[in-house]
This record gives structure tokens, C-alpha cells and sequence, in this order.
């Protein structure tokens, strides 16, 4: 175990009444609101009502920023900032998944930034505090109610570039499981898959001794994979959809990562994907991870990637070589993913290997030549990674 | 899975190096500090000399409450208290284990109340801030370093009474598992059975659909099973202090309690036990838990019992019907206390049943006629588990 640091300090409000606590959070911060979301969902479902409403009876002023797109874009957060300063906002509240969410952090981040908000990003730029953010959950996937970190896409380049710093932890979290009962099941699917990947990032390290976090993240993955058919079959059990719905947060929040060092490789090799193509986040996942684990096995990743076989898929210890029992919890991993109707190479996706190269080169580039902790990976293994990926 | 709110404000640095957080968390708050520890353990090892160090380059002023006993009490608080007051202090420290970081905590309330800091343990009184409250923890054990929980006795009539409010969170707490080394192995094993105590507490609730929470409590678990031993045999292996310490600052950070309700049960009928008899927590939980199992077994306990037999003991599901497997799993943590060389009978600590029925009624009127939520127990009920606790 490594020495760490750890502060996870949003308040998070969880369960089938959780927005009856949305106004006394609110009084706290101020009543001068903006409201960001995506689309026209949560004004299908009638959330957008309910909030709307519980904001108005305490007397707050609202002003809206609709429209953000799944990988959100810098210039919806530039919009944001603006409509802050030229308001006086005192609360940013993002009603929404990761998309909505991460917008939020980014225009709380903005606002306290004089320069541009991209160089906060960049690792540019210095400020020593943030406007208050509070979310409304819609979606379990991101983890990004109850994380640091916020991921942004330039549109210019498709640069899709992270920011984690406890400036980005929302102040409240509010989680009603029911308020994803309406998502489209691809989507549920997807958010599923994004869970697994925050907390398997974490799982595979090189770090000894982490047996602690090993199990409570196995616990995790495990409660994830008995859920997933089930939330899917039944978008309205309630039960399910608050094991998965709870596993989503925690898999992000950064207990997990306590005393360890997470890889994140898959995550980066993702994002070049979805910011190249827009797919979405959670498909590009359950493509890439896979390909990744069969990179690295042979690479020094036998030994976690057997235990992950082992105590997560239930593969038998006497099925054969480490190698072996490895490999089939790479084949359970996959059809699990299968079995929730994600794709799990580029090929079902229409993808081929045209920006391979492209992408490769910068994923490496992006963090200083190497991506990845568990086995740190040049641009020639990303390449070799997206070909496994390929069919 | 039952609605909830959770938040721990709690900054935990951890590891070898964790003491090199000090000195800027002190700066956060304030140079005049009352530092609360127990007895010489901390000059002994040399931690009193470090952190006094660290508090003088610093330029803080010190004023010092040593003398915390265990099972930690009401006058030793006032003394605080006083002391607070009348030097004006900014910062409390508290060093050691549960009954120091306790004490701090009834401290910072006591400060911040006008009346009696005891009304407040018994539900009168209000306050609305307490003083900061930092610690630097020696014994794993407790989890008081991350918990909003305190636990005072008050002399007068061995009343022994805990007060679960959010102020009760350290703003920071420094974790060095190499600061519990030097602990006489009976300490070190009374802990571990009070952290596995605090899991267990959790783990035993009749609210349905809590399977995250379930299995990440069942990974924390085995993880404290797997390392008891050697952390025994090894006092100076760190690997193995390390995993226990953690699990210990989690056991009771109240996320392992998330859409649940525990039972506490077996911890009231030791505080009993602890306060008319001054015996160690951990040995008493050793004695009581067991009993209690056993007593709540045919009432409704043995569903969960048996998934406890099977999933934290590895009772194999096929060695026979439910109550077989749950009496097994019961033997198996027995066993497992015995290996620790903790008592599992009262009569091992020469007490005798005169005070069963005082303690049973006392234990029972104290929360409204009924104790614990898993099977909730009258005075008649916990009588019978001093009795199958007693040889």
C-alpha cells in the first residue's frame, strides 16, 4: 500500500425522496441559479418540473443552459461562464449524467479563472476557488456526482482532455435510482460498462498489499454484474437500478483508489475514440478494455488479471495456468458485455483502422510519452491495442 | 435499500509519511492547541517528541490533557473543556486511539455549549459549531479518526453513552500504521475484533436489496480475517498493519452503512459490560457477538447468518440446511477470536452473572425498552445473551 491522501467531502442525498432535500441544500448557497442540462429528457420525464418548481417556491432566480451533448464541448462551458459573471450566479446546479455534470464543474471552475478555462485543463493557470456546483442525477455512469474529475472536448481538435482536482467535488449530490428508470437501455448499458471501467482502472495495479481495496472493489464489479441483466430486463426495479445507481458513485469517488495507483489506460485510449468518432463513452469501453487486458497479460498483468478471473467471474482455480484462467476471464468479461448488447470490437461499430496511427500518437503524446500505470503503454502499443480492438 | 444521507468531511492522510501533513493542517486552523492523549505510550515511542516538534517550529502555543484511561471519562472532558475555554484554544489534537480522539470530540462540543457537555450525550442541548478537532491515530481499533461517533462514561454511575452528529468528524486525521507497532498484542487483537464488530453491526440488518454494501462489508471482513494473524506474529510488518488500519478507519466511516439499518445490539450490551466491569471493548465484543448470534439465530438472524457463514467464512452452501450452516459460521468466528487469543465467555474473565440482570435492564431502558434493529431485544432477551455469553 502507498501513502495517500484521501477527501471525499459532497454530501450526497440517495434514494426515492432524495430531491425533498433539493431546497434546504439550495438556501445554503444562494439563490441565484444556473441550471444546465442536455436535452429534452428531463422534461419528458417531469423532473425538470419538480425542479423547476422546488427552485421557485424557495423564491431563486433560474437562468437556463439546455442543450449539452454527451463528451461535452468547450463552448457550452465558455456560454456558461459568461451567463455566471453576467448574473451573478451563486449556485451552478447540473441536472443530468457525467455530460451535464462535467459542463457544471467546468463553468464553476471558469468562472473563478480570469484566462481561458481550457488552460485549467492544460495544466495552465492557477485559481484558489470555484463557484458552489450542486447535481441531480439522471444517469449511472460517470460518477462524476461525487468525483473530482470533469472531462471536456475542444471541439477544434477533438481534444478530449481531463481535470481532476478537489476544486471539482460537488458540494451535494442528489441520486434518485427512479429518475434513470426512463433512459433507453443502450444507454443503461453503457453507463453500466463506464461503472465496471472506473473501478477495474483502479483494480489493476502494480501496487502490492492492496488487499482491502482488491475486495471491496471486487464486491463492487461482482454487485454490478448480478444487477445489470436484471435493471435491464426491469428498467423499473427499483432495487436493481439502486445497486447499480450507488455502485456508479463509489466506483468514482476515490475511496478505491486508496494506496494504489489506478492505470487508466483504457480510459485514454477511449477518449480518442468518442472524441474521433462521438461514440459513446461506455461502448467505446467494452471495446477497448478487453483488447487492453489481452495486451498486457502477457506484459506483467498475468498474476492481477487471473485474481480479476478468479474472484470477480468465479473461473475456477483449477481450470489450468494462470495464463489460462487470465484469458477466460477476458472471455467472461466480453460476454458479459455481449449479453448487454454492447459492442465488443470497433468492426460492429463501423469503425476501421484509418486514425489509428493519428490517435495512437496522441494519446501517448497527451501524457508525456507513456499512458497507463499498470503497464505503461508507448504509441506503438496503443496501435497494437486499437488492431486487437479492430475484429 | 432504505433512503440516505451520507457525508464524511474527514481529510485522512495515510502512510509512512502521513506526519508530514501536520503541520499544514494545523495552519489551517490555528496555532493555540489543546493536545489530548492517555498515558506514556506516545513518549515511549517518540511520536509525543515528533509532533511536539512539528507544533513548536510551527510557533503554536500547546497546552497539554494527558491521562485519557480507556472506556474514557465525563471529568477528563470538563478538564478539557476548561482548559479550552480558558486559553483560548483554536485547535484540539488528540493523539492515540478511540478514548483520546473520543475525548477530543466530546471536548469541541462541550466547548461550544453553554449547559452541562453531558446534556448533550443525553439529547438535550444544542449547538450549532463545535472547535476544529484534528487527530493522529495510534491504535486501530475505534474508528473514531473517521467517524462522527463518541462514546463517554460517566463515572458517577458507570453510564456509558454515545453521541452520533456530524460535528463529531475530525477535520483531519494522520494515520501511520507503523504508530501502532509498538501496541501490546492484546490491544492489537482487541481491536481487530472491535473493527470486524463495527462491520458486523452494519452487516446484520433486515432491509432487503443492499447487496454493494453487503459484499463490500464481506471483502473488508475477510481482508481484517486475512491479516489478523500476521499482524499478530509480525507487529512490524507493514503490509499487514496497514490493511487492518484502513479497514478499521472504514469499518466505521459510516459509508459501510449506506441504505441500511444496523443493529448495534451487541455493542450496547457491551458498553454494559465494559462500563460496570472496565474490561476491554474488543474483549467484550468477543464475548457478546458470538451470543448474540446465537440468540438471534432462530429469531429471524438466520438468512444472513448463513450468507455470513458462507461468504466471509467459506461455510461450503452444501454442508447442510440453513441453521447448520449459520451455527457453523458462528463457530468458525469463534474459533477465529480464540486465535487471537481473545475470550469468548465471560466466565474466562471471571464474571459471574450477578450483575446479568442490572446490565440487561439498564442496557434495555436506555433505548426505549427495546435494543437493536436486526431483532430488536427487551431486557429479557439481552439477560439470555449475558447467559449464553456467560460459559
Amino acid at each position: 500500500m502507498i501513502d495517500f491522501t484521501f477527501q471525499n467531502p459532497t454530501k450526497i442525498h440517495f434514494g426515492r425522496n432524495a430531491l425533498d432535500q433539493l431546497g434546504g441544500e439550495v438556501e445554503k448557497y444562494g439563490k441565484r441559479i444556473l441550471l444546465v442540462y442536455g436535452g429534452g429528457s428531463i422534461k419528458r420525464t417531469g423532473l425538470y418540473d419538480k425542479v423547476m418548481k422546488i427552485l421557485l417556491d424557495l423564491g431563486a432566480h433560474v437562468w437556463e443552459l439546455g442543450g449539452v451533448q454527451p463528451n461535452p464541448r468547450l463552448a457550452l462551458v465558455y456560454k456558461g461562464i459568461e451567463m455566471c459573471r453576467e448574473h451573478d450566479v451563486q449556485l451552478v446546479l447540473a441536472v443530468g449524467g457525467g455530460s451535464a455534470i462535467d459542463t457544471g464543474k467546468a463553468i464553476v471552475n471558469g468562472v473563478c479563472y480570469d484566462g481561458d478555462v481550457w488552460d485549467l485543463f492544460c495544466g495552465k493557470g492557477v485559481i484558489d476557488h470555484v463557484l458552489p456546483l450542486g447535481t441531480i442525477l439522471t444517469i449511472p455512469a460517470a460518477g462524476s456526482e461525487m468525483s473530482s474529475s470533469c472531462v471536456i472536448t475542444r471541439e477544434a481538435d477533438l481534444c478530449k482532455v481531463g481535470r481532476n482536482v478537489p476544486f471539482n467535488f460537488p458540494k451535494f449530490s442528489i441520486i434518485n435510482p427512479e429518475d434513470s428508470f426512463s433512459l433507453p437501455k443502450y444507454h443503461v448499458a453503457c453507463g453500466i460498462v463506464d461503472i465496471m471501467a472506473h473501478m477495474m482502472e483502479r483494480y489493476f495495479t502494480q501496487v502490492e498489499h492492496v488487499e482491502l481495496m482488491d475486495r471491496m472493489i471486487e464486491g463492487a464489479l461482482i454487485t454490478v454484474i448480478n444487477n445489470a441483466q436484471l435493471t435491464l430486463a426491469e428498467p423499473e426495479n427499483y432495487d436493481a437500478r439502486a445497486e447499480i445507481t450507488w455502485a456508479g458513485s463509489l466506483a468514482h469517488n476515490t475511496l478505491l483508489q486508496t494506496g494504489r495507483i489506478g492505470d487508466w489506460a483504457s480510459h485514454k485510449l477511449e477518449h480518442e475514440l468518442s472524441a474521433v468518432y462521438d461514440i459513446a463513452h461506455g461502448a467505446g469501453l467494452a471495446i477497448i478494455f478487453p483488447a487492453w487486458m489481452k495486451y498486457v497479460l502477457p506484459r506483467g498483468g498475468e498474476k492481477k488479471l487471473a485474481q480479476f478471473a478468479i474472484r470477480v467471474f468465479g473461473v475456477p482455480e483449477s481450470m489450468g495456468t494462470m495464463e489460462e484462467i487470465a484469458r477466460e476471464g477476458i472471455r467472461r468479461l466480453e460476454a458479459f458485455y455481449r449479453s448487454l448488447e454492447m459492442p465488443v470490437r470497433l468492426k460492429e461499430i463501423q469503425i476501421d483502422d484509418r486514425d489509428f496511427e493519428r490517435m495512437a500518437a496522441h494519446c501517448a503524446a497527451l501524457v508525456g510519452g507513456t499512458v497507463g500505470k499498470f503497464v505503461p503503454l508507448n504509441a506503438e502499443d496503443c496501435r497494437k491495442i486499437y488492431y486487437l480492438a479492430l475484429e
